[in-house]
């Protein structure tokens, strides 16, 4: 199925009346983009519970459907025959939803939009599209595992090195570019793969793909997109190069297609994601989508799939936990693509995979939602340089690391230690989200326009520049907490005053 | 006393008139549970001070005294003459309580409550409970010594120790059982021992009995229960397992009959408390306490029991300070229970419970409640394995840990350094007091949810895979007091502005 | 002068009419507690400046005179003929002050204060005075040197320090008392010298003599006292001890007579100031007197003593800051008490006591008054201690610390390490401001309360069992200055939601 | 030109209405101080961009133009035939600007302004110049590099260095003297260069210059000055010593021109800016800019000069980002003024300085205007000094530092150390621009005034006295970033109560 309004879908016979029969689960019809479909016996397979598809049993289920599933997903799945053929939409009444006072003050704040030249780094994406996002794609795209705090971490883990910039050094001419497994690309950053782009964005991560053409950068296309694998290779122009992030299937027949095909449609670099047995607990997405279909779940019923798990568990649920070091030979023996393990998070895994003859890994705790308290990918390759240095290793394999990094300076540190460049994620989905391919390729000017201003600033005229002792790494790999506060002395006291004080607040 | 309503007492002869007329100090008779008892004698006598009983001279004290005393106690303690026999309670009184308003709303917010699913973790019993406790429960399950530091380093002393997780592990099936003093558990937690149980639900620690079954986990019964021992060891099922948690009493007679009752009961193990030779000074629960009587205590009196020690200070006067290393041979005259100390603090003690022939120990501050700026459960033992496996002593004894856990990955962490399991305490008892039995339930199925998760995550399929090198301690046993801040430069400068501040909250 | 009632100034021949003739620097009366004094020859050496007198010239200056002069005061230094006898206190215009809003707020919370009884630590009282206390007594009883870090320092400097407590040592009988100078007191704290003690209470420093007599502790008494020298000792009850801080005025001689009549009046040591060469800058309360007197300084004067500064500034420009060592063996050549040093903060210092022959140092940064990020008295200990111990000069000199002490388990940490014992300022200051002796009185009680609870706690049955391997110090000598943090990526992200924010909060 | 009312310009004979003609960028006539100038071809040269200038085509641009031009720019870069000649400001149109709203508050602020005696250190002058200054003035002045950790960092790093302070010193006489670069000053700090000095008073940078001179302190003069440099040079009274900094232009010509004009003007030390190849991100700078002018951006143009990176973005694009150490010896061979390098952050350049021949270096990170998260020169200077003792180099250069010093104590730090001096820039700024000169004298004596009490309080009489040993630097070098808190745990817990919370707040 594809988007382009040239192709959109014929008026077909079916009417609204007769699919709004099936509106039960003894039989279950449901309409997507235009298309009906008898889903009935399909509904006690579908990974994120029968309860959801019941909810538009009879309905236009587009809106809800399109995000999660790749537009190519019921071809693959669904059998020819219960493909029911094209609807005369005009026969299918239109839901008249009642906006929500939520939803209406959300159109508020996206009238009242900032404009995208006031966004001046990063982060400011992220406050921009925290209010302009629905509250679910939010949550989806903003939680991490448990309390969060590894999430948190990947970020401030940065602030714990600091600079030690040369001075005096000719900065004129500045050349950032770099190659990784072999592409030369213009600035050491990727973009990472995230799931569910259209969540934040209706035309999902093509918009990646075209943003990462306009700056010479490589995207990771994530297993768990919204868009198809094609759909998002036909959007590949000229020679831009593309990866591959995988979820190994239970299946490994299913995995050999979607490696082979991946090669076949000129991927340069197959990601195996080892952090994620199993999709991590991501509560903030839990509550949201509890709250959502609130109303509807009170009483018992025989859905014995716990939506209240959030989106990405419930679409998770090929993913192997089984997989293990004695896969990697058969991935080499399928493919030609180099190997790289995404998701490595200790120097004894790192050697491991040079022993078993990996391209390259990524030093990753998958943004913070999987394993809470796991260590930031920065801190993880001030563990693993040195050893890899020591001993002789460090050009065996490719470094990457992604997480939390927001400016060009945290891309210069990765760099120092010895990564080979970063991944970044979330910055672009929210600039996405919030203001499409202009956000996005503000986004990774704003990186180039810093990392240009930076390199000069260390002393680094090229890439090959950014060397370790540019770095003091004294607190690196250190985890401090706070004492508690004693909250009785606190409070007991005044704090001290100001002139300001005498003064009416300036807004 | 049972509370089986089948065994209800049954309607007596004495009238409310007549009780009423003992409403002194000369003369006072109470109501419990629809008998009359004539304390009059007992009055100096009673540990919690004579003021309290005062309060109820020639009334009905049932709902006062209930939470605080196993239903035995006026059987065991009160010579049979001074039972006067059961009342005809129609013609007792009724006081008609005046509700006050801070008791009306916490009635509002009880009906407010939010349903049970969409606690996602232990913190959110401890949240919702808050809410819909009695203060003055609230203060007593809450409240820990002096200005609660270590209470609250208790839990935040986990996040000093982040995860080095394995990948490529094969983490299809999880096994988590492991075995406590020779008892197979399904996962490595127990419900550790904690006082005065019906102050938060009506039945009491037996509720905690039904779901340490369920998921077959073990229970340590407390001392201080608001149920009986044996009303606790009758809930048992099955071949569940139960421990009892001891403070020796100053008569050593009344201790030896305990413990060979607990014995003869089928008690499994028996845990004496060192740490807590006096009951710590809880301020919040002595604040509560003091504005609970606050109008009637403006008077002096002879009551020389200063009630405004809070609960646990009262009842616990019993308690031996002279208990010492020289009682353990003792102990192991009397019994066959494996002896664990519970509240061991530093290595030298660990090292002394070995040669005294100790089978266990638990690394324990009693939850914050006793010593203030005592360090964590987690810390000592981060001290404690490196020496006994240098002396190759880490088989000689079990260890175990409590205070602080709230995540699967805190009880990881603790398996991961040598502990043989950790004690849950406030969580159960929070949900227990917010929910019932299905908050202990679902308090104690999030756990092994999160369990499976996370050793998935950290890759190890069973608990023997659980090792040490699998964490970074690096700042385990550090404490970081910020540098109090400069207020004057904090206050002098303007916060950064972002595009967030142009936009309407969310809320 | 002596305040009791039977004493009272006689009804004198001098009129209020009379007197508010000589209103100006030209002929300047002022009338103090119902005498009448010519001060015109006066004015120009008034450490306080001139301008403070003038503001009460042909009026009665008692209520402000009062705190700030000892009643000798004027005998002293007022020749004879100077004194112009008693004032018939009838004809004097008593001006009825505006009470001003500030003042009728505070009156207000006076009559709302809390009842002693819910002061459970002595921080509580700390709560109380701040509101109770007028606003200038409390700003210099509160306030410290320039941005007040090590005053907070102080306090929390004790955080760092974690126990490491014994279990099954008998606890039974705890014995806390100890000997200071050879001088048996109940518990290890004295009553350190702190300043103008009527700011807070009408009586004065006489409060503390009779609170440390009740509890068997040593009281310092201060040079800057509101009550004269004598009136202190007369206070003394039994065979109380008192101790001397010492000021070190420019002439000697005056130095030398206070010393002398010290020693005739029983004083069984003498402590040197050694940190206050000149008194320190205290902002807060520096503002308090610029507001106070504001409307009055708008016009230039000749007044070259700037107010400004605050009370201690004023009333201290006598201290000599040529003290050096070579005066030391001059003060043992004058008197036959022990000399300490009070004020030390460094080891190599007390090595230099130590060679100079002093009883003893007390290290201590005068309560963060002076110095500002000058060390705790407690990190100071902990550098002293081990030097001193290698050098087995530990039992050379007595060592005590003062500064932040607040609990119980903060004297067991300075006693634990090697301290003789600790001094407590402000607490108690604080508690008489707001309740008088009966404050005084609670404060120490609940001292000796904690002190017992803590004691058994650690395991240590006397002051003797307390032992450096009780402590865990790995942290006492650092000092951490948090990140300044990255408010960007903060202000982006949402805070978690729990249950919590379902409900309505609770008061 | 200058602005001495005696040499006002003479009344001209162009009229306003002639000029409002010339409105376009066809032909474009701006007034500035009363003469009129043709723009019209310079208007693609302008640095600023021409949108800038366009805005007052045909108009009065002095109010905009005077603060970031010194008032010579015209005369040395716009040929002779441009001027136009003096101007009738007669007939010259007044815009009524409308005051903004925002501007009333200010001019209200403004009159409630504190008097100058309530600011009692430097950071009380940033208190008042935040509410009373323009909001881009402000922004220009405060703001920093990317997320401004490095700027915060500045002053925090001091309080991680602590005292050891020497007791019994004969202090009485204070000597705070010491030499620069071979001149005598009366305290060890210069005025180091800040740009754009108008912004905050119209009179600009000469103010400084009357305050250094009145405390015989050295003032740096900066390249990009409000006034011109030989303004600043005229104001110079006495044998009064000034410095020089440099930007390095990338015509070396004229940076010669500047160099020997310098020389020859008297100045006695020229300190060539290292750390700013380009001048950084300030996006708080770039924000205000922005709202600025924010109504006129709405439609592309041809100006591809991006005003919204700040000011100093703008008028700085002639540094040379080539500059490199072997323009060194070209320096030494223009000028015999010793050379000092502003900006070296890592001990292998102070080294390389030495080898270099430079007479002295400045430790510094521009005021964390920079490279953000680049360490603090306190910092540098505790890495710098053991090593250049260590090889004996450290009489060999002498080394300043500057950023975050706002307090004697940070002066005295420095000192000890063994830094030579310090540089205060931005509260001499704010003191300028709140109160004009007063404020600058004020704010000098303070320094003074907290300097002889803080040597006394260190021990030290004379600045030969500040040695290594009086400091703590055992925490100098590390950087603790706080474990991101737990906010589940955090919040599901009550604090403390205290009595505080049952009286009314005061203000």
């Amino acid at each position: 199925m594809n988007r382009d309004p040239a192709e959109r879908p014929e008026v077909g016979d079916l009417t609204g009346e007769e699919i709004a029969k099936h509106n039960s689960s003894e039989s279950c019809w449901v309409i997507v983009n235009g298309k009906a479909y008898d889903v009935t016996e399909f509904l006690p397979e579908h990974p994120g519970g029968q309860k959801i598809i019941l909810k538009y049993a009879g309905k236009d289920a587009t809106e809800e459907y399109s995000p999660v599933h790749p537009p190519d997903t019921l071809d693959k799945y669904l059998p020819r025959e219960k493909h029911l053929g094209a609807v005369n939409m005009t026969t299918v009444e239109q839901e008249t939803k009642e906006e929500s006072p939520e939803e209406k003050a959300r159109q508020e704040r996206i009238k009242a939009m900032p404009k995208l030249e006031v966004c001046y780094n990063l982060m400011d994406f992220e406050a921009v599209a925290r209010h302009v996002m629905k509250k679910t794609a939010w949550a989806y795209y903003s939680s991490a595992a448990d309390d969060e705090i590894t999430m948190r971490e990947n970020h401030s883990a940065f602030h714990k090195i600091w600079f030690r910039p040369k001075v005096l050094v000719d900065v004129e001419n500045i050349d950032m570019s770099t190659t990784m497994l072999g592409t030369k690309v213009d600035i050491p950053f990727y973009v990472t793969a995230t799931a569910l782009g259209k969540l934040g964005n209706p035309e999902g991560e093509v918009v990646l793909t075209r943003g990462a053409h306009k700056h010479n950068v490589i995207q990771m296309i994530p297993t768990l997109a919204s868009c198809s694998f094609d759909e998002i290779c036909d959007e590949r122009k000229g020679d831009q190069v593309q990866w591959l992030q995988l979820y190994v299937n239970k299946d490994r027949e299913i995995t050999k297609k979607i490696v082979q095909h991946a090669e076949a449609r000129g991927i340069k670099g197959l990601f195996i994601t080892v952090d994620a047995p199993q999709l991590g607990r991501r509560e903030k997405d839990m509550r949201t989508k509890f709250d959502d279909t609130g109303s509807n779940v009170q009483n018992t019923n025989n859905d014995n799939v716990d939506r209240s798990q959030g989106a990405a568990r419930a679409i998770s649920s090929f993913i192997d936990p089984a997989l293990s070091w004695k896969d990697i030979p058969w991935f080499q023996s399928i493919t030609k693509m180099p190997i790289l393990l995404k998701g490595v998070q200790r120097v004894e895994d790192v050697l491991k995979a040079i022993e078993y003859g990996c391209d390259g890994v990524v030093l990753s705790n998958h943004g913070g939602r999987q394993l809470d308290t796991a260590r930031s990918g920065i801190e993880i390759l001030a563990e693993v340089m040195p050893i890899l240095r020591e001993r002789g290793l460090q050009d065996k394999i490719e470094i990457y690391i992604d997480g939390g990094i927001r400016r060009a300076t945290d891309i210069i540190k990765a760099l120092c230690l010895g990564a080979k460049g970063v991944g970044i994620g979330r910055p672009f989905l929210f600039a996405m989200s919030a203001y499409g391919l202009p956000g996005v390729d503000r986004a990774m000017q704003l990186l180039k326009d810093e990392m240009v201003m930076n390199m000069r600033l260390i002393g680094a005229p090229t890439v090959a520049d950014l060397t370790p002792d540019m770095l003091d790494i004294g607190s690196a790999r250190s985890h401090y907490v706070n004492q508690p506060e004693d909250t009785l002395a606190l409070r007991a006291y005044d704090a001290l005053i100001t002139p300001n004080d005498m003064l009416k607040p300036r807004l």
